[in-house]
């Protein structure tokens, strides 16, 4: 049953990182090699980073909707999550709760477990159903005169479910409260206009969406207040210190750009990669769940849960057969308690463990499906050959159903 | 008098930001290309990043003296001073001020003033004599059971003067307080042995070295409390989350390592252009002033005050004749106030204004220092050839000096 390693490896593993797309590579060369000026220079040595950055603003904010005022560029979209959260919390005297929910990135949540921990800030974490959808009367009842902001993810990175953050944004206003959005996993995949949606915050980062890692950025809306994280030189207008990452600027710009043009051209072809990968899967293990809002989310991701399957045992299999996928978010994986957006969607036991994402990008084609396909089986069958438990199992579903690879039917 | 742009220009302003070194760029490019694996990741994929960031880490810890574990990879030099600050202050119960110096970088002097703003926290700011040196009564005076953390630079980015920080650290810890460094300006131009200098936390960010911008680094001593400034997965052992910058990582690792050699083979070299210069610039204009600690300084900075010279306006002259110098930190730069840090030395008027900081590197030859002396007379002349106040003054010179340029000997 085992399976040699493919030549090309499949990575279906897009929500935690993306390859870097050569064109944003291209955008970067000039500034790691003759160009090396700091952007905050009076001499001629500055001035191509400098415009590099004002063209990068111009493509971060076209991508999102935005103005090129309103974008901060920032080390990435944990650094993002934490300025808002922090801002909000510094900028409105008297507001001192915030409201978040239970399947938020580790950047919002260990950040609020730190504030209410350390500072005494009222962190509300509002709950979600078995499809990750947020409870809407828990959220409206949180809200009050106390909030000082609402961070709600615009889509999840485990279950690629979208949270309705243009009513979200309305009801945190009518609270008079802030509202922020990591649109990390949301932006580059589908639409985000912030012309529709009322966020104040909005934090992405760069190498989900084919750009380098280490490089994000923060969308202030005009007039929002805001306190910065990283204090020092006056880079960003005064609101984010330090030398900026000119060459990690300029792949983020060319990402964004080359973004824009992807979602109008890939995102249906992706849906249409993902939805194989899930009817084949279904068609292989009819007893595999898919998680999530599967009538509402984003159109790269398929979460699947394999009843009584060990999920990280299965990502392992697959890894060495040359398939690239995750076991819970990357932030999480390593550690073996299972993933809090799933502990969070209430799932049975059985499934708890078994949980596989596979996030696809547009960089994967139909091959790419049909060989997660096809290695799935073989590391079904190597997960679940060895331990007594399986065979007997194994066993029990032979007995019953003598077709081939009705035991993994029956495991799964 | 006006020079034709050099083919090759003169790039003087190593304490900006230096060129990256190719051999960085190679180190860096695996991971813009095929290795775009997210360091957490369970598969294949994440095993190159996670390995070269292992191998940047002895490299940084090689360069500093230190032990790999005590290094933690940041966005760069104002991120490392920010989290070095502020956990100081989150981790020690009862110890609320902080000592620093009047001439550090505004990566250090904007967060203190932040924080004696909005969390009234006393901030003893230690002043300096006319050559930067620290005013040793002062800054033991300061220390006390209240402070939290002494942070005083290894060297001043605008004199390249010298602290004596291993005598600064051993009086922060007799006084029961941390000792925070920001060497930024440092590692890679002097040796820095923190086996030697019992510094708690510091700071070095790669793109002064040879390195990429938008990376740095926080040494944090082994047993030393830490609070993270930027928080959610559980990246670099949970003192700073968000996924990698694996390439900019990759390239401080090497340039740490360059920086190392460099450090052997260039600093004589490089010490000699600036004694060079320094006597071309006192032959051609006698009332010249070097500034800073000359008997104390790193080998690259000469920072030169010109009595009554619009300091700006030079500096912009010099680099349209292809040769770039600072007028004062970079991050101060575009503003027309001048340098806090001359500022602090206390400088007269005159000089205060016409201070021009060169600052070199191993990119740096004697051809540089030459062509850099030719542009002073021709720059001074178009910058004092207009205004009616220099056409008086050199008159005046004239009359009592007809020697060839002796106007400019006068007048600067």
């Amino acid at each position: 049953m085992l399976q040699k390693t493919p030549v090309r490896p499949v990575y279906l593993d897009a929500n935690a990182t993306t390859r870097l797309d050569p064109l944003a590579l291209e955008a970067m060369l000039p500034f790691l090699k003759g160009e090396f000026g700091n952007p905050s220079s009076l001499h001629g040595h500055g001035q191509p980073a400098k415009a590099v950055l004002g063209r990068a603003r111009a493509a971060v904010a076209a991508l999102i909707g935005a103005e090129e005022s309103e974008i901060v560029f920032t080390s990435g979209g944990t650094e993002a999550n934490n300025a808002a959260i922090l801002s909000a919390l510094a900028t409105q005297e008297g507001r001192d709760e915030i409201v978040t929910s239970a399947v938020e990135h580790p950047a919002v949540l260990a950040l609020c477990a730190h504030l209410a921990q350390s500072r005494g800030i009222k962190v509300h974490v509002i709950p979600v159903d078995g499809c990750g959808r947020l409870d809407m009367e828990a959220y409206r009842a949180a809200l009050g005169p106390k909030t000082a902001l609402a961070s709600i993810m615009w889509a999840n990175n485990e279950t690629g479910t979208l949270f309705p953050v243009e009513e979200l944004a309305d009801l945190a206003h009518e609270a008079g409260a802030l509202f922020h959005t990591d649109a990390v996993q949301a932006a580059g995949r589908v639409p985000v206009r912030l012309s529709a949606v009322a966020a104040d915050f909005l934090s992405l980062s760069a190498h989900k969406f084919h750009g380098p890692k280490g490089v994000g950025a923060l969308f202030v809306r005009k007039g929002t207040a805001f306190s910065p994280l990283i204090r020092g030189g006056k880079q960003e207008r005064g609101r984010r210190a330090g030398t900026e990452n000119v060459a990690g600027i300029a792949g983020l710009g060319a990402a964004a750009s080359l973004a824009a043009w992807h979602l109008l051209t890939d995102s249906d072809r992706i849906a249409g990669l993902r939805d194989r990968l899930e009817a084949g899967i279904a068609e292989l293990f009819p007893h595999a769940t898919v998680l999530g809002d599967t009538s509402n989310r984003l159109p790269n991701t398929a979460s699947i849960a394999f009843d009584k399957v060990d999920g990280e045992g299965l990502l392992v299999l697959l890894a060495q057969m040359g398939v690239a996928v995750s076991g819970g978010s990357a932030c999480a994986s390593g550690m073996m308690e299972p993933s809090h957006v799933l502990k969070a969607m209430k799932l049975k036991t059985d499934l708890l463990f078994g949980a596989v994402r596979f996030s696809l990008s547009r960089d994967n084609d139909a091959e790419d499906i049909e060989r997660a396909l096809a290695a799935l089986p073989a590391a079904m069958d190597k997960l679940c050959g060895p331990t007594p438990f399986r065979r007997a199992v194994e066993e029990a579903a032979a007995a019953l159903h003598p077709a081939p690879r009705a035991s993994l039917r029956k495991v799964a």
